[in-house]
């Protein structure tokens, strides 16, 4: 009764968190230029497909497998074999959670190298990426892992998910270079091609986020369930608030993508701490976040570093700040509440070792990439969009309402990288 | 056990409830003009943050908490304190659930003011319509309240959410006033933008009503679960096939706006009565339904209140009939049925009191921002679109497939409202 | 206890396989012409509408009511009276479930004859289908079905939803006839309008994909939800990762279209085995079903059957391979894993017999149609699009973001069919 319970809960939760990846494809396809929408939803869809496989055939054996020396699994290749005990459900039930993570982690930077990587560079990218994943995973996540063992709490993953995330998203989109005039002239002369669809993939995202958390449990029976889901909505409600109040200060409008980004920020932020803080303690991780989110904004531009979708102000930077916050906000051991400093220097440890794995393996990967001339496509392929030189076609055809406007010819005369 | 079934019965409820504001935001964004497609999508957006926020710190003690003569609730603010028994889950959890029901109620009111209300106005008026919605829920669902003592039944909210947010939506569409030249002409000169978006919001909204309605038995042990999501679905297949039915009839089109509205009609007629009538009254209920939304839309055409999404004829008029409907088809206690006329008198003065409540409070704030000239944008930003002036960008960018089409140029100069 | 998880459970998949109905919509919405958009987007409410109301009140019956001879049921009309012993629900949970099922197998149908049936024909064709359905569902899903009794396996349906949808999806695009333009050129000269459209669709699709096959075991203390959950990930990763990988071989280019497709064909064919096979054996018939749905689409064009969303290669080439793959790669009985040829053969029987069956019944149903001139539209409709004539307007509208683009007149002159 118990394993079937609990069986239940962990495939609700782990299916929303697998509709995540739907909505990391309409977030970024709105974000985007049209002329390469169907490019990053191609990226979307690897990271499921390649990814999924992966993680099954040897991410989850390193992530979960018995541990050696707190470093990495070695055992539970396949699906098969000996894993370290983590929850009362049965492993393929865990398996697909845990799957839904990691397919998460590696999505996150396929927005940042939007609108100029190759298609095949970005699958090899993808294995790489989730094995790497699986590796920092298990430090924190795996019971016999060191930071586990150091004290790091990380609740749903403001460090394991997102600070990996982000970290490998900002070294992948420095490393493959900015989409061609971005900082050329003053102004940023990109714009989203389809901002409703940015917003159906937000919303997708924050449905899903419930799995995320909630299922974090990985127990129907625990009794932060509630307050778990409360701290969620709490925390994204005030990123998303706060982001908007920002911009219109700043910039005199009510911006709709800071708004989204700032939802996320709350979001990402709360993950980490969501089991461990008060209400209070979620609203103001929340509302910090949404500055965090402009703020990185601010940073990347400064640093004139490309990232089309704002993968690193979102995940980098709040994964950072959720994964410190505990240390300060935890009802048990935070800085805030008493608990002293010792959490908290878990926590910085933690997401330290996390952000600069994430950023070296993404570094190492893409800059043998682009020693070898593979990580981009041409001028020309990036001028014309990557849509009809990689993939064969358009996003979006008029047909007959719009007929008076040129139709693309069709390629496939080249071959696609 | 019990309880742990039961929260997860209610977080899968209230989950697809929540989701259901993703479902809204698209519903609008795809009926209104492409140039307010962001402003519409925003004001769904300050639902939800602002309104879970206010709906945290104080709507659900009003709801909810210890009852002053079955008129407000006076405890259990910020989460914490006294409340009334409801349901056999924690409050967190109960808190989840009911905070996406009063987010939905004021999601309904968005549309009927959408292309012409200012965003800070809006801000102002969630706020206040959260707290409404929440005195008038504690009337009906408290089980203190005067109304529940009365002996009035409205199991999922056809009255609490939908008699209010479609009365709201009236009184706001009426006092905000209607869209320069929607009445001026012969034919209705606006058009839905982006229909099959429309589409998107509806499937959403219709999943998210299994929850809606199949949750409020708040409880996974009920034998109502079946029934309700059995009179559910027909209600709204009913609804949708009549309102087709009707159009066809009267237009000589099968018209897919009135299709839409037809299916969401019919799903908040049923919600009053999903768990007390039998499959034939949903069927009756939700037929009745596509009939009265299309007349409904007729009235408003007649009255010159302007309501771009038909956010009254859904909403208010079938809200209105669902709650009597109670009346009429409950198996226990309905006219129909052999139960006499107590039922429905209950049910008429409490959809009656719901009704004005909604109307008087939102004519009351829209009034005063009116009076002092804050209700809407002025002519000026209405030609251009609040996208543009209110939120700085448009919501489609056609990029360099359609680079010959004129790019509007990023405003910002101007400080939005 | 038992019966409240069992109904959580059932009620979480249905609810999952209702939005399927949603990614239905938009994945076809996406694959047809602007023009037409509305007019699939409608067919897919009719099959829900309509299609839900008769399987209700007939289909149930026939499908699960006490069998005559292995061959239809004859009691349970009107969701009241005996039923077979299916499941340890109550009969309307097991109704709603079942009910999103039999409007999937209909919805196949709709994209095969899209921007050219009639809408009127096309009601009465989701009446006839319904009914035809829900009898070959009866030999199998029903204990007392002459397939059941043969030993035929399908677990979620391959054969009973996808091969009956897809072989009546063949016969239906070869009725109705191909779209004018569409086989007198060399290349294709239709295109997709919105592919993004048509992602979201997949993700819905993908993610209601997990309440399809992990709900059919209709019990949550089922040992196998996990496994069937690992497999249907796991096939359908293979089968769009194989079908980019052909596609790109053969075109040269990462075919976004193919990539939906193979992912669904992956879905379609793990349907009938996720609980029979191992995970290895997931991935190859996810594999195969990747080459499948290319080779299916080139069969297609071969016979010069005009089916726009590639109905019949996801669905009936698919459904048949999954069904005969549980003879194979069943690890009971299968004939890869010593189990012999008797799976194998009342697997062939079952397949054989449902394709048929679906063919047969549309094919007539079609035929007649097309004697008495009322399958499709007219020449000038078809080339004006059906959105127009049939239901009064565009999908898409500019509004003033593109108002120097002419927008369409309103029509309502002629009556629609």
């Amino acid at each position: 009764m118990t394993a079937a319970l609990n069986t239940v809960w962990v495939i609700f939760a782990g299916t929303l968190v697998f509709f995540m990846e739907g909505g990391f494809a309409l977030l970024e396809a709105g974000l985007v230029q049209a002329k390469n929408t169907l490019s990053i939803v191609m990226k979307v869809l690897a990271d499921v497909t390649v990814g999924s496989l992966v993680y099954g055939i040897a991410g989850f054996a390193l992530m979960y497998g018995l541990s050696r020396n707190g470093w990495i699994g070695t055992s539970g290749f396949f699906l098969s074999g000996h894993f370290a005990p983590v929850a009362q459900v049965p492993i393929p039930v865990l398996w697909f959670f845990e799957m839904a993570f990691a397919v998460a982690a590696i999505s996150i930077v396929s927005g940042a190298v939007s609108e100029r990587m190759r298609f095949g560079s970005y699958l090899v990218f993808v294995v790489v990426g989730i094995l790497a994943y699986s590796v920092s995973g298990h430090w924190v996540w795996n019971p016999g892992g060191w930071l586990a063992k150091l004290g790091m709490e990380d609740f749903a993953g403001s460090a394991v998910v997102h600070t990996f995330g982000g970290f490998a998203a900002l070294a992948a989109a420095w490393l493959v270079g900015p989409r061609r005039g971005r900082f050329e002239g003053g102004e940023n002369p990109f714009r989203p091609s389809n901002l409703p669809l940015a917003f159906v993939g937000t919303f997708i995202l924050w449905f899903g986020w419930f799995g995320f958390n909630g299922g974090s449990t990985l127990s129907a029976f625990s009794p932060l369930i509630g307050p778990v889901v409360v701290n969620t909505m709490v925390a994204a409600a005030a990123g998303g608030l706060v982001a908007i109040a920002v911009t219109r200060v700043q910039q005199g409008v009510y911006d709709p993508t800071m708004a989204i980004n700032g939802v996320l920020a709350g979001l990402v932020a709360i993950t980490a701490g969501c089991a461990y803080v008060d209400t209070a303690g979620a609203l103001a991780i929340g509302a910090v976040a949404g500055i965090l989110v402009v703020l990185g904004t601010g940073w990347l531009e400064q640093w004139k570093v490309d990232d089309p979708v704002g993968a690193f102000p979102v995940h980098g930077v709040n994964g950072v700040f959720g994964t410190l916050a505990v240390g300060l906000f935890a009802v048990k051991g935070g800085l805030f509440y008493g608990g002293g400093i010792h959490l908290l220097a878990a926590q910085l440890v933690g997401c330290g070792a996390i952000a600069a794995w994430g950023f070296l393996v993404t570094a190492a990967t893409l800059g043998a990439m682009r020693a070898f001339g593979v990580a981009r496509v041409s001028a020309e392929e990036e001028a014309e969009g990557l849509d009809l030189r990689l993939h064969g076609q358009h996003a979006y055809h008029r047909g007959s309402v719009f007929s008076h406007l040129p139709e693309a010819t069709s390629p496939g005369r080249t071959v696609a990288h």
